[in-house]
C-alpha cells in the first residue's frame, strides 16, 4: 500500500473508533443506562465527540488527505482509495464551514427549543413554541447561507441528507406522486371493499412478541450473529461495525404492528450496514451513502417483504402458534388485508404504506416555505391544516396531532423529513429492477424466503457503502435516475388487488 | 479554582471519559455484543486505550501536573487537590516505567499463554502450559525489575493492587491466620454438627432467581436507579460514573448460591463506587482505592451482610414466596446454616467464608517462591498439591482443578490474589470497628436493613474514593493497622456457633 495512503487510514481508523465508542456510548444511553448516569453520559460524549472533530478537521488531516490524493495515480473513480479520498474531501470541507460560534449558539437554541417543543405538544399550546421556531427557522437560513447553494436555499439542508439531490429534482418527483397519488386514495375511499384490522388491536404478550419478532427479522435475512435487538422507547438501528450492527423496537401489549413491523423496518436498516464490504472496514465508506437509500432498505423490509402477501403465506401459521388465541380464527389472506389496511390519519409514524408520502409531502413543501421566508412561525398550524386536507381529506383537530408532533424543527433538521419518502422511491425503483433481472425473488418471496433478494442488495447497494452518491447509486443498480413510476406502479397494484377496484 | 489547576482539571476529565468509554466497549463486550463484533471491539478499544495513554503520559501532561502542584500552596494532605497531585504524579511515574517494547512482548506472550492455559486446562495437562508459565515468570520477574523495589521483588508486584503494601506485611498477617485457622477447621471437621445444604441444590427457575437477586441487591443498598444488573459468563462489577455502577451476575438454574450471592458481592462493589464522593467526579479518584479495600466491601456484603441470621429473618420469608416448593419445608435457620455450610474444597471461586483465604495463601506463597526463583515452572503441580494437603486435609485429584484452575498466572497477574484475602481481613476490620461504634448496625441487621453499615462506609471508605492508600483509609477508618485479629474473633464465633463447638 502507499505510504501516504497508509498514514491517511492511521488516522481515519482512529477517528473511525472514536465515533464508534460515541455510538456505543449513545446507544448504551438508550438501551440500558439508568437515569441516573446521564449528566457524566452527556459529558463522555461531548470529550469523544469534540476529540473526534478536532482530529477529523485538524489541519494535519486535511495535509494527509491531499498527500494521499496526490499518491492515488492511476486508481479509478470507482475504486475504494479514489472513494475514500471523495468523501473525506467533502466532510473536510463540509465540517469546517460551520464557524464554532455558530454551533454553540445552535446547540443552545434547540438545547432550550426543544424542552418547549415538548411542553407545547403535551398541553396542544403552540404559541409557546412559535418563538422558538422562529429561532429554529433563522438558524436554518443562516446555515443554507454558510453551507452555499447554486439555485436554491433549500439544497442546501437537503445535501446533507441526500448527498447531490437537488431540492427541484425531488419537487418534480413529489408533485407527479400527488398527482397520482390523491385521486388513488380517493377512490379507495369511496369504492374500496372494507378491510376489517380488529384483530389486530388485541392484547399480545410481549414475551411472545420479542420471540416471533426475532423470528421475522432472521426469516428476512438479519443476522443476530452480528446483531443484537434492544429495547428502548424511540427505536433505531446503529452500527458499531458491519459486524455488530444492533436494531431496537418498543412493545406495545396491545396492539401487534408496532413492535413486529418496527423490528423489520430497523433490521432493514442494520442488514444495509451488515453488508457493505469488509474492505472498507473502519472508514466513512463503511456505512449506507444517504438516509434516503438507508430509508429504502428499511421500507423494503418492512413493506415490501413485510408486508407482501406470499411472505405471509409461509410465516403466518408460525405468528399463529404464538397468539392461537388472538390469530386462529383468522386466514392468513385475512392477515394480510389487515396489516395492508389503508386510511388517512394524523400521525406520520403510525401512517401506512399508501398514505406515508403525503404527510412527507406536506412537511418538504412547509419547510421550503419557511426557509424561503414565504411562511412564518405564526402562520403554521393553518398551513399546516390547509395541506392537510388537500392532501389526505381530514383536518387534524389539535396541533399536537398536527404541526407540533414531529421532533424535527425543535432541531436544526430542515431538509431530513424528504429523505423518508425518497426511500419509499427508491425501495420501489430497486426492487422493480431485481425482480425484472432474477424472477427467482419473487418465487422465493412465495415461500417467505429473501436470499436472492438480499443477494442482489448486497451486489447492488450493500457492499458499495458510502462510495457513490445516492444518484451514482441507483443510475448504476437501476439503469436510470430515481422516477416515481416504479412506487405508483406498485401502490396501484397492490391497493387495487387489496380494495377489489 | 486555580488556573493551573483548572487546565490540568480540563486535560484529567478528557482522559477520564475516554477511559469511561473504554470501560463501556469493555462491559458491552461481555454483556450485549454478538460473537460477530469481536474483531473491531478489540480494534476500538486498542485504539482508545491507546489515546487515553498517549494523554496520560505525555510530557505536556507532566507538565500540567508540577504546575498545578506549584499552586496547590496551601492545600492540606487531605484536600481532594492535594490527593489528586499525589495520584497522578504516581501513575504518571509507574506509566511511564514500562518501556512500550516490554508491553508488546507481554502482551504477545500472554495472548498466546492464554490460549495454551484454557488447552491444559480442559484437557488436565499441565506439560501443555509448562513452558508458557516459565515465560510468564520471566515477564514478572522482568516487569518487578522495571517497576523497581526496596525490599522484596513481589513488593513491585504487590503495590500495583495494593498500593504501598509491604509484602512483609502480608506475609505476618497471613502467616498468623493460617496458625489459628487451620486448627478450627479441623476441630469443625472432628466435632462440629453436620449442616445439610441439599436442598439448595435444585431447580430454581431463573427468572425467579432475577427477580430475587434484584430485591436482595436492592435490600442490601445498591442503588439501581444509578445501576443495572446483567447477564454475563464471568461476572464483574463496572463503573462509568458514581451514577452508573453496574454489576452483573450468571444463572445457575439448580443451585441458588452462585447468582443470589454472587450479585451481593457484585453489589458491594459497585456500592462503593456509588459512594464516593461527587467532588472528586471525572478524576482518577473517583473509584476504590485498592483493589484489596475494594474486596473488602463486596464480601462484606457477600457474607458479612449476605450470611447474616438476622439479614435472612426478615428476607427468607420473601425468598420462599418465590420457590415455595423448594425452600417450604425449610426454616430461616434451616437455610442460614445451609449457605453457610463449610468443607474443605478444590476451587477457589466455590471455597466457603471459612476456607477462601487458604486459597489465597497458598496461591501468595507459591507465587513468591516462583517470582524469586525457588520454585521452577515444572515443579508447580507438585508443590500446589503439598501446601493444598497442609492448609485443606485434600489433595486435588487433577491439575485442572489444582494449580490450572485459574485465569491469572496466564497472564501477568502476579501480586493480585492476595488482595482477595487482604479483602476479607479489611471487612471484618472495618465491620468491627463500624459496629463498635454505632449498635444500630447490629439491630437493623437483625431487621435485614443495612441503612446505618453503608453510612459508616460511606463515611469513612467510599465517600475518599482513592484519596488514601489503604493503610491510610484502615488507620483513619479503625484507628490501627490492618490485624488479622477481627477476622479471626468474627469466624471463630460465627462458626462455633454454627457447628455447635
Amino acid at each position: 500500500m502507499a505510504m501516504k495512503q497508509e498514514a491517511l487510514l492511521k488516522k481515519v481508523y482512529e477517528i473511525n473508533d472514536l465515533n464508534k465508542a460515541l455510538a456505543l456510548l449513545s446507544w448504551d444511553k438508550e438501551v440500558n443506562m439508568p437515569p441516573g448516569g446521564i449528566t457524566s453520559r452527556i459529558q463522555q460524549m461531548t470529550t469523544l465527540g469534540r476529540l473526534a472533530h478536532q482530529m477529523a478537521t485538524s489541519t494535519e488531516m486535511g495535509d494527509l488527505i491531499e498527500a494521499a490524493a496526490a499518491e492515488l495515480n492511476g486508481a479509478g473513480y470507482d475504486s475504494n482509495e479514489a472513494s475514500l479520498i471523495r468523501e473525506l474531501r467533502r466532510s473536510y470541507k463540509d465540517a469546517t464551514k460551520l464557524p464554532e460560534e455558530f454551533v454553540v449558539r445552535a446547540t443552545e437554541i434547540t438545547g432550550q427549543a426543544h424542552g418547549f417543543w415538548v411542553k407545547a405538544r403535551a398541553n396542544n399550546d403552540f404559541a409557546v413554541f412559535q418563538p422558538w421556531l422562529a429561532e429554529i427557522i433563522g438558524l436554518c437560513q443562516e446555515q443554507a447561507e454558510l453551507y452555499g447553494y447554486e439555485d436554491e436555499k433549500y439544497d442546501a439542508l437537503l445535501d446533507k441528507y441526500e448527498r447531490d439531490m437537488k431540492t427541484a429534482e425531488v419537487r418534480a418527483i413529489f408533485d407527479a406522486v400527488k398527482t397520482e397519488l390523491v385521486p388513488l386514495r380517493q377512490v379507495i375511499e369511496e369504492r374500496g371493499t372494507a378491510v376489517n384490522d380488529n384483530f389486530l388491536h388485541q392484547h399480545y404478550e410481549i414475551d411472545k412478541q420479542k420471540q416471533f419478532a426475532r423470528y421475522a427479522a432472521a426469516a428476512i435475512g438479519y443476522d443476530f450473529n452480528r446483531g443484537h435487538l434492544g429495547t428502548v422507547v424511540h427505536p433505531f438501528a446503529t452500527s458499531f461495525s458491519r459486524d455488530d450492527a444492533r436494531i431496537t423496537t418498543r412493545w406495545n401489549p396491545d396492539f401487534l404492528n408496532p413492535a413486529l413491523f418496527g423490528t423489520l423496518h430497523e433490521s432493514g436498516h442494520a442488514m444495509y450496514e451488515q453488508g457493505t464490504h469488509p474492505d472498507l472496514a473502519r472508514t466513512p465508506l463503511a456505512r449506507g451513502t444517504s438516509l434516503g437509500i438507508h430509508e429504502s432498505q428499511s421500507r423494503m423490509m418492512e413493506n415490501m417483504v413485510g408486508r407482501n402477501r406470499g411472505f405471509w403465506r409461509t410465516h403466518y401459521p408460525v405468528l399463529q402458534a404464538f397468539f392461537p388465541a388472538q390469530l386462529g380464527e383468522h386466514s392468513a389472506e385475512d392477515f394480510y388485508r389487515a396489516i395492508n389496511k389503508t386510511m388517512p390519519s394524523y400521525i406520520r409514524v403510525e401512517a401506512d404504506e399508501l398514505t406515508y408520502n403525503f404527510h412527507i409531502i406536506l412537511r418538504f413543501e412547509l419547510e421550503q416555505a419557511m426557509l424561503n421566508g414565504d411562511l412564518q412561525a405564526q402562520d403554521l398550524p393553518a398551513a399546516w391544516n390547509a395541506k392537510f386536507e388537500e392532501l389526505l381529506g381530514i383536518v387534524p383537530p389539535t396541533d399536537t396531532v398536527g404541526c407540533l408532533q414531529d421532533v424535527h424543527w425543535s432541531r436544526v433538521y430542515f431538509g431530513y423529513f424528504p429523505t423518508y419518502a425518497l426511500g419509499n422511491l427508491y425501495a420501489a425503483q430497486l426492487f422493480e429492477t431485481a425482480v425484472a433481472q432474477n424472477p427467482a425473488i419473487t418465487t422465493e418471496l412465495e415461500q417467505g424466503r429473501t436470499t436472492s433478494l438480499l443477494a442482489w442488495m448486497r451486489e447492488n447497494i450493500h457492499q458499495h457503502g458510502k462510495k457513490f452518491t445516492p444518484r451514482e447509486l441507483i443510475q448504476r443498480a437501476t439503469g436510470r435516475p430515481l422516477s416515481h413510476e416504479p412506487f405508483m406502479r406498485y401502490v396501484t397494484q397492490k391497493f387495487s388487488d387489496i380494495y377489489g377496484l
